[in-house]
């Protein structure tokens, strides 16, 4: 191990891409390798991008990827990939159209997918970030397919969360899941040379919290049109990632949970490694019921 | 709590209405509540109905409702709304339409939304099952808006899931979310009136899985057409569905998994109540990063 940690304290590629595997397939090494990277981490910016399929994401990222090169800056592009074969055919085809500037030497574009556990998709993206982080990469942009539940939770791993919709965008946001519209710092109308534009605009104007400034910008990402604007406000943002430390202080607490209940889960599943092996045997024979073999390990880890 | 429960056990339905409110709320009383109930439960059975918005999915259950009713048989709905301010409109479209047949006595209808925690909508749904199943309906219609990952989680509960698609579902079926075609037990074509209803039903065909057989009904359900051989082939599970030792087992482990992770989730979350405090006050000064906090408190649940 120390051996790869030094290949990655090198930059090398193929280590990243290496390490990134191993959270991906959720190796019991993973741990033991976040713990010896978590202290590099905390410069990069997470663009978080989300919006329904067709909306445009691949070409906006495009040009930001664009942007971000011109200024001298690396990026790496994370892309979620929630593993069902029935969407195997559109999430290739966002990735070919990525590859214009995947070539790029400070570029790094990698898609994430998970099987298994509910939550691992979440925390396999947690931890990719993190490493990503370490590696040095100015900007993380965080691609997610859809705007679900799974989504909208690794959202919250972004500094800067984009949604991007088109004009005719307004029954998607009546059926979008909880929480996607309130955790948006962006809104992005894409396709904005389209009928309704305008109209779309003010209808998320409408939906403005009065606690939170609204930022909307209308775009022609495959032209390139509208992007200098929406750039300069990402930038402002990074600029400003200033360390706050009350912040700083909960975001570890919650990454603590996450990283707890994330490896239990996986502890739970196996009776080998299950630190709760005989309260299960006992609810496995009937012996208890679930509730009351809950109650009965909650009360040892009391007494820790 | 036991002239609650005295209540609930004499079918007072505002008793019921109380204790599904406890677990929507996330209520400390509700894991005394359901360890009570446990003996009672696994006699109901819970038919999952999902699929993507406007395909029918109320009309289908008023229907189910009928048949269920004319059988002399109790039911009832228990529909998951995920809390966005944003999604309120049509879902209480859905309810208003099943009011039609929500007033008979053998029918209960019951919404359940949770704010908070990511899982926190699962958790309260499977709680809410086994209070329902306890009451002692012969059937829980378990409805989900959407098709993304809570709701398949959410599925898993059901022992026959019902996917309802309409003739034009091609598209969404390629960006419906990882799980939900894998997960379905019956398929249903609905307003197959329209046209591609047969190349609909021939898609799903070539979709088919060795290892599972594959039911598809073509049905009208706003005219009450094609109804009758769904609900024979319903009835027929219902009936069969013996108790299968090994499978239960597994279930019951599953279910104590879910118990612990959720409640370790909420105690987590306030200093108070968190088993693990003073390693999480060593990550909040960052003493220790978050993933060498997890691997202590890992170690101490080792000790048990």
């Amino acid at each position: 191990m120390k051996n790869l940690l030094k290949k990655f304290a090198n930059k090398d590629r193929n280590t990243l891409s290496r390490l990134i595997t191993l959270v991906e397939n959720h190796d019991p090494a993973s741990l033991k390798i976040l713990t010896q990277l978590h202290k590099d981490t905390g410069q990069t910016h997470i663009i978080g991008i989300t919006g329904p399929p067709g909306a445009g994401k691949s070409s906006l990222i495009n040009q930001l990827i664009k942007h971000i090169v011109d200024h001298k800056m690396t990026v790496a592009v994370l892309a979620t990939d929630p593993s069902s074969p029935y969407t195997g055919g559109s999430i290739l085809g966002d990735r070919i159209r990525m590859q214009e500037q995947a070539s790029h030497e400070n570029v790094y574009v990698r898609s994430l997918s998970t099987r298994g556990s509910r939550g691992g998709l979440s925390r396999a993206t947690f931890d990719a970030l993190k490493i990503l982080d370490a590696f040095g990469f100015d900007f993380v942009i965080l691609e997610t397919v859809g705007v679900g539940q799974t989504e909208v939770d690794v959202m919250h791993f972004a500094d800067t969360v984009i949604l991007v919709l088109v004009p005719e965008s307004g029954d998607d946001i009546q059926t979008m899941k909880a929480g996607i519209m309130e955790i948006a710092d962006i809104f992005v109308i894409n396709k904005s040379d389209r009928p309704g534009a305008d109209t779309m605009k003010r209808n998320l104007l409408e939906l403005k919290s009065p606690y939170k400034e609204l930022f909307i910008y209308l775009t022609q990402a495959l032209q390139g049109k509208g992007i200098e604007s929406l750039w300069t406000e990402i930038l402002k943002r990074k600029k400003s990632q200033k360390i706050d430390t009350e912040n700083e202080s909960l975001q570890r607490r919650e990454e603590l949970s996450q990283i707890i209940l994330s490896e239990l889960e996986k502890k739970l599943h196996q009776e080998k490694t299950n630190p709760f092996r005989s309260v299960y045997k006992d609810v496995q024979k009937g012996a208890l019921n679930p509730y009351e073999g809950a109650v009965r390990i909650l009360k040892k880890m009391e007494k820790n």
